[in-house]
């Protein structure tokens, strides 16, 4: 019974900015003593500091107390098909150091790659954030990984994930648990992004809300009810596989899905070459500026960037490929919309970086596509929702009583792994 | 307390088949007097039965006790485009007499249409089916009303019916409170048939379902973690509008949707009318002795029954029209499946009694499109989901201790009706 209400008084004190011992027992109808007995021990153990005197309303005034949240630190990763991005933050989500790395290259069999290299790269991002963040390391109360592939978050391993060379079925939980000591949460990178939106992103105190990531991969990440939904098997929000045209389906699912094969990134930078050569065959004709323009950008190799940053110059062929992706993307957020009704619609992933060029036509799109769309939103964190999302999942599993919004019966308590970390500090 | 315990109680009892007293404290770890107070006073009042002696572990046999479902019965009803269906169940969901009639003719302005002809056929067909129950008025314990429209649930009323002349800004719960005195539920006729599915039909004892509705309009009811999910503004499901092919979008959108432009059954009788006068011009061709089967199945009208039968009896040109728009549903239903990974997905409405002329091309077109798509199932209820689904509601609604799956908070508690309902039993 103590306990709880140790974490009923925790959790109320985070959720306010400040609050009296007084306005504790009346909200929680506590007695006032074992209040202040519970929040003694917590300014003792440094989970909550008292902040001096607030307004009197009447007797003596308040003194009012803070929830401290640099009392434990959380890392948060990100392993992506080309970057490994690591994170510290602390419990509010507030990040203090970011460190990242190329993603190590090559596949099974290629001596620079497989699942060592990755890894390894993991480990010294994950070493360095704690060193350079001047922290002692018994105050990292947990690790999460957001990894772009399907994970089961169950036991946190890697169950398929195409684009990390060796890390099929790798069980990062296990690894990161044995090498740092502290408890470990694996999921899926487009889970956590969505996660990682509603408590400091764009879909922060929405409980109905979808995250759209377009890149290489077109993913979602979708928060029902205030919670993650994974669906029966945990494959939920693999929009790839869309079909929002009948020719699409024709095309071999090689490429990753029907809507991918015409609106991921590779299909953009395929349609950008072939109109190059095109061009090039002619010698002549319109868009030989706009496909100049971009092969300038990149020194000759065309980036699905340099094509959104000729757009945005108003090069019209870049304009013309940029808004024949994003009218199939805007047919895809209608389909999300139509079937979800979420609250709002957050735009992620690479395509954060991109801006408005994206997030217009996709708009517009929509908006003549419905009769009244919720707001498509562009998210304000970029990667770093992955690294929010992480974090948070890492302090759940460390200390359930600090969740944010997530299924913790799935994601197993980590009893023994708290009582380590409790005992190193 | 007490009243706490003998939910607990009488949950628990519904719950097993049957169960004895001693088996009842120790599951819900209360005392054995305590349990034989509570069971002998559900006894009195009717809510259990004793059912004799069961089998002995050692000491006296034990008197098994068995949840009684018919102490009260519930009315659920169905106002679609073309009928109005009411039946009559006990709380297990058993329906003892359905009564139906087509819905009124005429709109706004008609004089044989207009909200008063729906709501007097809706009322006659109430009183019919608990007249020809034979049971007294005070055992029914509510009304469940599936709508087919945009109806808000909090409060009862329609919002908006397409289908239904004058049902605009309805509210159909207060009108029907007022005329039965008991508690009333009103909501969209997919929502409470995808309930339906969940309590009694193909989707039993499934956490997260979808059932796909299809007929004259396309339509989706969505169970997450075995809730009813309504969006953020209630309108979850409203695939009708789903984009599948670009083709679909170039078109208007007064026939309803995208999809329903392409796949609902009025599309596919204008396709199968165009197909009759191409061939009628041509006087022969392939498609004339499918065409003529279809006339004369129907005596010159062309419906959507008669093209599934022809297709049925293996007609060729019948065949190709119901290929076609199930090659649209099986898109439908493989993005609905990308996006939400469901345990199972039901194919229901009017489409259920159609069979395998439509669920063979559908489940076909879905495996070859998705890897290891979840099994696709015909409703075997059929317009009793909806009916279901509407008793489930008005139970719940009656008692909430006899929830099925409802998320309660929203329907409201409706007190003062059930002391109403109490006060002629």
């Amino acid at each position: 019974m103590k306990e709880l209400n140790q974490s009923m008084i925790l959790e109320l004190i985070r959720e306010r900015e400040c609050i009296s011992r007084a306005d504790i027992a009346k909200e929680l109808k506590l007695s006032p003593p074992t209040v202040s007995k519970i929040v003694s021990q917590l300014v003792s153990e440094g989970w909550v500091d008292e902040i001096g005197a607030g307004e009197s309303s009447g007797g003596r005034k308040p003194f009012l107390i803070k929830f401290n949240p640099r009392k434990h630190y959380a890392i948060g990763a990100y392993v992506g098909a080309s970057r490994i991005i690591v994170g510290l933050a602390d419990l509010d989500g507030r990040i203090y150091v970011r460190r990242s790395a190329s993603r190590p290259p090559g596949g099974p069999g290629e001596p620079a790659g497989g699942p060592a290299a990755i890894q390894d790269t993991l480990i010294r991002l994950i070493e360095k954030v704690i060193e350079e963040a001047g922290i002692v390391s018994s105050k990292v109360c947990g690790i999460g990984v957001a990894v772009c592939g399907i994970t089961r978050v169950e036991n946190g391993t890697v169950v398929r994930a195409r684009h990390l060379p060796g890390w099929d079925n790798f069980p990062v939980r296990a690894v990161l648990e044995e090498r740092f000591g502290v408890p470990v949460v694996a999921d899926n990178d487009v889970y956590l992004a969505v996660l990682g939106e509603s408590w400091r992103g764009a879909g922060k105190g929405v409980r109905d809300l979808v995250l759209v990531t377009l890149g290489q991969g077109v993913g979602c990440g979708i928060i029902i009810n205030g919670k993650v939904y994974r669906g029966s098997t945990g494959a939920a929000g693999e929009i790839g596989d869309m079909i929002v045209s009948e020719a699409a389906v024709e095309r071999s699912r090689e490429k990753g899905g029907y809507l991918e094969a015409i609106a991921g990134w590779s299909t953009l930078v395929e349609q950008a070459a072939a109109g190059l050569k095109t061009a090039a065959g002619l010698n002549a004709g319109a868009g030989i500026a706009g496909i100049a323009g971009i092969k300038v950008e990149t020194g000759g190799v065309i980036t699905p960037e340099a094509i959104f940053e000729a757009a945005r110059r108003g090069d019209g062929f870049a304009l013309d490929l940029v808004r024949r992706v994003c009218r199939y993307l805007s047919y895809t957020v209608a389909n999300i919309i139509s079937l979800l009704n979420p609250e709002v619609v957050i735009i992620g992933g690479d395509a954060a970086q991109v801006g408005d060029v994206i997030l217009g036509p996709i708009s517009e799109g929509v908006k003549s596509l419905l009769h009244s769309p919720p707001p498509i939103l562009l998210s304000g964190l970029g990667r770093d929702a992955e690294i929010l999302g992480a974090v948070a999942v890492a302090i759940e599993r460390a200390n359930p009583s600090l969740a944010i919004s997530y299924d913790m019966s799935i994601i197993g308590a980590g009893d023994e792994m708290i009582a380590k970390a409790g005992s190193e500090d």
